[in-house]
C-alpha cells in the first residue's frame, strides 16, 4: 500500500528533490544516487541536495559530481528524503521540507516519521534496499551505474556483510546486482582500499601503545593530545581503532584511552562473553551495553589508565 | 551427468571416507565437515581423515572433534576427496586412493582429475558451494550445523565476498544459509575476532617500518629474522601484510621485505594502475603479474631494499 502510493506519487510528479542527512556514509549516498539516476533515467527533472561534501572514496559513483548545496531552487512536486531519522539530520537541506509534498524512506527504527507518506523498514539492512524495491516498482532499468549505488550501500551498511541486520534478502539483492553487471573486486578497491596515509599512520601509532595486562585477558590502547596530532589524522580515524584491541583471542576486555582535551579522556570499553562493560563505565558516570560502553573521565592518560584498568580487573574477578 | 553419477554413487555407498588437504583452510575443512555432518545424518558410516590440526579458528564447527588422522582404517566403499588439486596435497591421507573408488570434487581450474569420477568447477567461488549443490541433491535436510560449514567455507574463500570469484549464485547459497539458522555476526566474530597475540604483535612491529617513498607513491614494509623471532608469530601471519602498505590511497607500488635466512631476502610487490611489478621482479629473477610479483634476493634487508626501491622508482618514472 505504501509501497504503491509512493511509486504512483513519483509517477506524477517531475521536478523531484531528493536530500539525506549530514555526514554522508555509504548508505545514504548509495541510495540517494540509485534513486538520482534511476530518475534521471525516466526522464524526471531531479536534483540530489546535500550539505556535506560527498566523502572522497564513494566520488567514483555515477552522479557524485551532480549534487547540489541547499540554495535557492523551487517549485519541486515532491521532496524524497533518504535514509534519515528526523528533520534535524538534513541540516540546512531540512528548508525544503517547508510546504512540500515529503517522501520519507528510511530503515531505522528511531525514524519519527516527519513526511507525508513514511515507509520505514526496520528490517531492511540499508535504505540501499529499499530503494532497491523502489526502482523495480519504477520499471526503470538497473543498469551498472544504479547498481554500484545500491551495492555500495548495502556493502557499507551491513560491515561487508557481517553485523546481524544481513539477511536472505541482503545476499538475494546483492546477488542480483551482480548479475545485473557489478564488479565485485573492484568495489572492494575503491571502497575499501583507499585509506589515508595519516589513517595507517594513526594505527601505526596507536598499535605501538598496546599493552597487554591480567595474564593478557585485557588488552589497552592509549592516544594523547599529541600523538593524535603528530599523525595528522582526523578525529573520525579513530573510529575501529578498538576492534584491534578486541579482535585478539586471549583478550576478554579491550580499553581504548583517547586525550579529548588536557585533563579530559575519552575511554572506549568492549567485552566478550561474560564482562559487563557497561558496569564498568557506570562506576565512571558513563554507561553503555554489556559488550560495548565508555566514558568520560576527568585526569591524565596515566591516572585514568590505571583507575579503569583496576575497575576492569575487578571485573573480571567477579 | 557427473552429478547423477556421484548422488547414486554415494547413495549406494556406507562405508565413506572424506579426504581433504593438508594445511588445511575455511573451505577445505567448510566443505569437508559439512559433506560429513550430512552423511552421517543420513545413517552412513562416515569417516573425515585429515593430515594436519584442524586450526584453532575452525573448532567451532559442528564434528571438528571428530577428525581423524590416517591410520589403518580399511574397507572403505568410496573415498571423496575435496578441495584438492593432486593426490600430492592430500599428504599420507593419499594412501586411500589406492585400490578405492574415488570422488573428486574440486573448483581449483588446476585440478587434475585423479579421481575415477571427477567434479570440477571453476566457476565456484568455493568446494562448499559445490558441496551445497550435492546434500541438496541427495535430499539431506540443511540444518543450522551444516549451514555453518558451508557459510565458512564460502566466505573465508571469497575474502569475504569481495575476491572477484563472487557471483550471483555465491550470494544465492549465502542467503538461502542465512535462511536455515547461520548467525552471520556470530560467524564472523568466530573466524575473523580470533587473531592470535603473536599475529597482533607482528602487525605492531611490521607497521613501525612502515616507510614513503618518491612522494608518498612507494610504500615500504620490512621484517628482519631477529623481529620475527621477537613476535614469535607464526610464518604465515605475514600473509597480508602486504596490503597494510597497499590500501592507502597515495600508494601506487607497495614493497614487503622478509629476511628468510641470513643474506636471503623475500620481496613481495603489489601495484595498483599503471606501474608492471612483474617487470620489476624479473630483473632479479622473479615473477608474477602486472600487479603482484615478487623475488628472492641475495642481500641484507638494507642492501636489498635499497636495490628494489630504486627500480621500482624507474618503473614509476617510465
Amino acid at each position: 500500500m505504501i509501497f504503491q502510493s509512493i511509486i504512483s506519487k513519483i509517477k506524477e510528479s517531475n521536478k523531484i528533490a531528493i536530500l539525506s542527512h549530514i555526514m554522508p556514509d555509504g548508505d545514504s549516498i548509495g541510495s540517494s544516487l540509485a534513486l538520482y539516476n534511476a530518475l534521471k533515467k525516466s526522464g524526471a527533472d531531479v536534483r540530489f541536495i546535500l550539505d556535506d561534501e560527498i566523502p572522497k572514496i564513494y566520488r567514483f559513483l555515477e552522479g557524485s559530481d551532480r549534487i547540489r548545496r541547499p540554495g535557492q531552487f523551487e517549485g519541486f512536486d515532491i521532496i524524497i528524503a533518504l535514509d534519515c531519522g528526523d528533520a534535524e539530520r538534513l541540516g540546512k537541506s531540512s528548508l525544503y521540507l517547508n510546504n512540500n509534498y515529503v517522501i520519507n524512506i528510511d530503515h531505522h527504527v528511531s525514524n519519527n516519521g516527519f513526511g507525508n507518506i513514511n515507509l520505514i523498514d526496520k528490517d531492511s539492512a540499508a535504505t540501499g534496499e529499499i530503494i532497491y524495491d523502489i526502482i523495480k516498482l519504477l520499471e526503470i532499468e538497473m543498469d551498472r551505474p544504479i547498481c554500484e549505488c545500491l551495492y555500495t550501500a548495502i556493502v557499507t551498511d551491513t560491515g561487508q556483510f557481517q553485523y546481524s541486520n544481513t539477511t536472505f534478502r541482503t545476499h538475494q539483492i546483492v546477488g542480483d546486482l551482480i548479475n545485473n553487471g557489478v564488479n565485485v573486486s573492484l568495489m572492494f578497491e575503491k571502497i575499501y582500499q583507499n585509506n589515508s596515509k595519516e589513517k595507517i599512520v594513526l594505527i601505526k601509532t596507536a598499535l605501538s601503545t598496546l599493552e597487554f595486562f591480567h595474564n593478557d585477558a585485557i588488552s589497552c590502547i592509549s592516544l594523547t593530545l599529541e600523538q593524535m596530532k603528530e599523525t595528522k589524522a582526523m578525529d573520525e580515524d579513530t573510529e575501529g581503532i578498538i576492534n584491534l584491541a578486541r579482535d585478539i583471542d586471549c583478550v576478554e576486555v579491550a580499553i581504548f584511552i583517547k586525550e579529548l582535551e588536557p585533563g579530559k579522556i575519552k575511554v572506549g570499553l568492549r567485552s566478550k562473553k561474560k564482562a559487563d562493560v557497561a558496569a564498568v563505565a557506570l562506576r565512571f558516570g558513563g554507561g553503555g551495553h554489556v559488550h560495548a560502553a565508555g566514558c568520560t573521565v576527568k585526569g591524565t592518560v596515566a591516572e585514568v589508565k590505571g583507575k579503569i584498568l583496576e575497575a576492569v580487573a575487578e571485573e573480571l574477578g567477579r
